[in-house]
């Protein structure tokens, strides 16, 4: 661990157990399909087999007679939805186009597109349900690829589409959502003054985010209009929100209890079944529980978008990046929507470039509509740049790490869309890789070779809410909102322990409903020991305020005249003195009790973090095969609360990068239709194709935080697909410009057949 | 209505449909029995068959051999308890009893105390597992009468105990617990002054509080030491405390999740399940729940003291009462604790009497331990006094309303205890019933009478918090901790949103754990609408507050240009305005959420409250049977939040009022087995048995509340009991002075051979 500087702490960077390890490690958690409840109901999804497809007519006449089934739903039963953007919580999104990606109307837009749904005595009626629902499709031909897609012969999605940009909305039906532009200095200009000059094509394939647990909600529509959502979420308040738009019923009357969440990574944000599934049992008067399996994880919810990236770049010779150039288009699947614009931003972050020029393209396609993928656009866009910083590094016969700290951004310099950087840690993470026992070992042996890239993640800092209550034995109770997917009830239980002088242990962190806690953004963006840390320190400092009022009386003096300082009350003549637990329970037993709640608004970014991560491969040139060796990686955490949570993000990060690097991809045949929707087929690393990830947490204190966090859980998959590929080229002598470097593709480039 | 002067209210006074209305009555609420957990097992008490013995052996080696039985628990299994006195959140309780009382250790000192307990895999097997547990026991000799036991011969429950009085303990064992004398004057010497002196011996029945709803609780001991119990209670936050203490666990590690409520009147304060199946679960590791049948209820849990009452009185021949004497002893059943403090408080407290003298015993026998029951100790005290009142009147020949009149108390004087009365409605009770149609109505027909009384009750004010949220759509929701017996999520949703200026419906009120809201005293002494109502006042002045601080920046002015008056924003210059609702949408909408907590604590007692009842009787002279011919019921409610649920209680104390004086009662054998411990045999009235209760709110506002709310719950229990004897011996010419005035009693005593 790296450290430049950092307070004393007492607790935050320290590893307590977390709150919620014995019950998921007991298995008494209760996720998402584990809920039962009386005369519960259980609907299934009927899904488009077709990637796009005229619905001419649905017929559930069939179903309907079939005994058990108590509810049949579609498109016709969701009330109308406006044309209007909105921001739900997760950024803006189009209440028509949510409202149609529930349940498909019209036109199906892609395969596993959910066209009707069923809710049943059992899931067994429900699935034969669903095969005697008659759906009369006529097929259109279908686009998959942006490029295709962005051509003007392309068939097209949304015959209304215009393309966004500053020049105002396009004239003519496209597929092009939007084109945005980021110009700084003149690129074109500042090529002719480079001596060495890279331009490449790149692109990536649509891949999951292949979280463990299948999407599963429970809705009860009661008679008085009361709704509640029990659902695996990441955004139990963009839920209730979504619902309410889509249901077009009081956000008041919708509640959303989160559950355990078995694996998010962005992709459990947005809903899917949870406005079906309330529908239904408005119509039956029942509980209607709804869970997919995987095929329909796959095929009927939001992977990240597939890319192509065209990008030049060009140095001088003392090794000083000028400019770049680039052009991003991203597949945003049926509705518009992808993360073009962070990719974007993020490809030259770690860099201070003076001349810049990027277009970038958000195109629609006939694939799953995409949704976050931790760091979403991000990787992709660093599988660019850092190959191309790479190659010009290696053309000017510079160390690739050395020359990334000559190139380094730092405080001042400007960041992503133009704001000058607050503090950052890029040029430590570098350094700290020169550093590190892994860059400093040789690498012997055939075939085999060192890749290294950084990468970059805004981090989210938005809206938390905690509510805080001192109980009768003087440890103190936290009320939050987001749900805890990477050990957030511990990072905040921590910072809560921090700021008050008490010990982890005395803190008790509860995640509760919407109703229950104020308003709190989605568990995303890394934000939430960032943003809701705020909330908790925030909420601290007013509980040590309010203590000092219910002290003077026991203590019989002016609350003036008591000063909190180290999480120790002081009167000011040095007379009284307590920890905090002691003037807890010492004023919890008398008086009221006390409480104190916190709603902050953390920014929209919240502290920038960069990562720099060292791999080593070896390539066996029969099979095309790429073995990770070793791989390490850096990153700054601003401060580490909980360093094993931070590691494990770490570690977490680089194997889904290893995995997208490597092996996955949505497989299409030429119907549009997913080849390898299971686990068996989409090829995710299992423990035996990783070694040990090895961690170097860097910690350059977020001047933002009162403790100085940084997000730490998205950054770690930005730099794997770069640096694995730079592995792979010092390896094989060929660069990789096409993801995945399954065995077939390297064996292709390598013998040059690709 | 009788309305003395009220503030102009917007929802105050409104009738509403309360939100737990629907899930109520469609059968969707979940009571205590109503829990299912995965895994969970099904648990049963052993009881002593006998009064009083020594436990000599428990042998559960059988029970323990039994296929299905996974636990069995004895006393020993408790953690050893301390001798002292703690106050639990329900006034006092020794520890040690508090445990015994769970699970005898020693002793049984009552049929129905519990000795063991089993947890199986059904119930079935729980109840053959009890049959094998053998208990050898050595029987002692009961006593079952509050003033024999205080005879120097009675068996004594407690070798230990010692008589406490403000002369320190006593020296001899004893079965009186405690010797409390209230003194004002001189009572002996002003009777010399008196024209007419009543001087009567009265006794009363011990009597349960019968709600529908048997005790039920489910508990699950998770292996990191976190304590869950579901359980159907008055107080979850004295639940929590209690078993902390009786399971030696630290109390923040101990959450009560509070359930719907099928009735309590005070019964479902103190522990009993709770505790047992706690430990249950330890051993198990299981979910345990344990639920009573109606026998258990009787025999097992806490009902209200039988009492036995000397009281004189004496009046001048102008109409003034001046002097009082009264020896109360008062059942606490098998440990210490009854009411006969409050009893002896309530006595003469309508009335402005200078000389006074009153000696209170709490007396230990051979029954269960009492609990509270709705105005604990009032009804049988005033069942007491308000017929020497009556007889009074009736000897000076003056009409007993104005006699009342005449002697009552009023704003300044001495109230109960010695302190002086603020502002309450005893005489503004009185002239409504002067002036009421049923007053004024003749009584015609043989064998009729009419009947007065008034009664008292404190009130309790104790300590309750509140967290309320802005939602995006601009409502609010109330996060409250107390059980919801008589509608207290209306009223106090009703008094937020008078606060705030919002419709009722725009406030969503929901109960939740001991974890997740501020400390709460126990739903009981009809302080929720007073204690909770001032906490929920006060947190939306703290909102509204917090709103004016966000509103400046939307509104480009500073916060101390906004002002906000009867619920609406408004720029001081006049430029901006807005309600509630609309300023909330605006402010949430941008900025982080707006949250705002509150505790208060709202005294011990609160806003005392009067009432006074008229009852006409037709007395059956060949069985003895009582009928109610017609009854009004007046009360000071202070200010009617909700006057249908004012109305309900009122209503509801009536008719238990009305069950106490007629036909309950705890029939004992000689061996103190209880005869009668079935709804069938324990004769509590239906709807055949009783009329309309007619109401008459009188709102004079108490000057302690923000809304001048008083407590309404439990004062129309006290005046029924005196009401109907007064109103028998009007159509008899025989006083009653023992209860239940069964046809038996009535028969015997109007033929002169009781």
């Amino acid at each position: 661990m790296v450290t430049t500087q950092k307070p004393k702490y007492n607790v935050i960077g320290t590893r307590p157990v977390r709150p919620d390890g014995v019950d998921k490690v007991t298995g008494r958690a209760l996720y998402g399909a584990d809920l039962r409840l009386p005369g519960m109901l259980f609907g299934r999804i009927k899904r488009s087999p077709h990637a796009h497809a005229i619905i001419k007519r649905i017929d559930v006449s069939k179903a309907r007679a079939l005994p058990g089934v108590k509810a049949i739903v579609t498109a016709a039963d969701l009330p109308e939805a406006e044309d209007k953007v909105q921001n739900l919580g997760e950024g803006s999104a189009n209440l028509r186009e949510l409202s149609n990606n529930v349940l498909a109307s019209g036109k199906v837009l892609y395969r596993g597109h959910a066209v009707a749904a069923v809710a049943a005595v059992n899931v067994h009626v429900a699935l034969e349900a669903l095969d005697l629902i008659e759906v009369d499709y006529e097929v259109l031909p279908a686009v998959l690829d942006p490029r295709e897609a962005m051509l003007p012969e392309a068939p097209l999605l949304h015959e209304g589409l215009r393309t966004r940009s500053v020049a105002g909305p396009g004239d003519k039906p496209t597929n092009v959502a939007s084109h945005t532009q980021f110009v700084f200095g003149d690129a074109e200009k500042a090529f002719a003054d480079c001596d060495e000059i890279v331009e490449r094509e790149f692109s990536t394939k649509m891949v999951h985010q292949g979280y463990i647990e299948p999407h599963a909600s429970t809705a009860m529509w009661n008679s008085d209009g009361q709704i509640t959502i029990w659902t695996s979420t990441q955004g139990p308040f963009v839920v209730r929100a979504q619902c309410a738009e889509v249901l077009r019923h009081p956000i008041s009357k919708v509640k959303v209890v989160p559950m355990e969440i078995g694996g998010g990574f962005g992709g459990k944000i947005p809903v899917y079944l949870d406005p079906v599934a309330s529908i239904l049992s408005r119509m039956t008067g029942k509980p209607v529980k709804i869970q997919m399996d995987r095929t329909e994880v796959f095929e009927g919810t939001g992977p990240t978008s597939g890319t192509s990236i065209k990008l030049k770049m060009g140095a001088t010779k003392d090794g000083k990046i000028v400019a770049a150039q680039a052009d991003l288009a991203y597949e945003a699947g049926a509705y518009p929507g992808s993360p073009v614009a962070e990719g974007s931003l993020c490809l030259l972050a770690p860099y201070d470039i003076e001349h810049v020029k990027i277009d970038a393209y958000d195109v629609v396609v006939n694939k799953p509509k995409v949704t976050a993928y931790r760091a979403p656009g991000a990787p992709a866009a660093m599988f660019a740049g850092e190959q191309v910083v790479d190659e010009l590094a290696e053309r000017l016969g510079i160390d690739p790490l050395k020359f990334r700290v000559m190139n380094t951004a730092h405080e001042g310099t400007r960041g992503p869309g133009g704001i000058p950087y607050v503090r950052i840690g890029h040029e430590e993470c570098v350094e700290a890789a020169l550093d590190s026992a892994h860059y400093n070992a040789p690498l012997e042996g055939e075939n085999r070779g060192r890749g290294v890239a950084s990468g970059f993640w805004f981090n989210a800092g938005l809206r938390s809410s905690v509510t805080v209550t001192v109980q009768p034995d003087g440890t103190v109770s936290l009320i939050e909102g987001s749900t805890d997917i990477g050990g957030t009830r511990a990072s905040l239980a921590m910072q809560l322990a921090e700021t008050l002088g008490v010990a982890f242990e005395d803190v008790k962190p509860t995640v509760v409903d919407t109703d229950s806690v104020g308003y709190n953004d989605v568990t995303g963006g890394s934000r939430v020991t960032y943003g809701s840390g705020m909330a908790v320190h925030e909420a601290g400092l007013v509980l040590q305020r309010e203590m000092v009022q219910r002290l003077a009386r026991p203590w019989q003096c002016a609350p003036e005249d008591i000063e909190c300082q180290d999480g120790r009350f002081r009167t000011k003549d040095g007379a009284k003195d307590a920890s905090f637990k002691d003037a807890a329970k010492l004023v919890v037993s008398r008086g009221p009790g006390v409480t104190a709640s916190a709603s902050v608004h953390a920014g929209g970014f919240g502290a920038g973090a960069f990562a720099t991560h060292i791999v080593d491969v070896e390539v066996d040139p029969e099979t095309g095969k790429v073995t990770i060796l070793r791989y390490t990686a850096v990153q700054d955490a601003g401060t580490a609360i909980h360093p094993s949570y931070v590691e494990g993000q770490m570690q977490g990060g680089v194997v889904q990068g290893i995995g997208w690097a490597l092996n996955e991809e949505y497989f299409y045949d030429d119907q549009g239709r997913m080849a390898n929707s299971s686990f068996l087929d989409y090829r995710m690393p299992t423990t035996l194709d990783v070694p040990m990830i090895d961690t170097i947490i860097v910690e350059v204190p977020s001047p933002n935080h009162p403790f100085g966090v940084r997000g730490v859980g998205e950054v770690p998959i930005v730099p794997p697909l770069a640096a694995i590929a730079n592995a792979v080229y010092r390896a094989t002598g060929v660069r990789q410009t096409q993801l995945p470097m399954s065995p077939r593709r390297i064996l292709e480039t390598t013998l040059g057949i690709a």
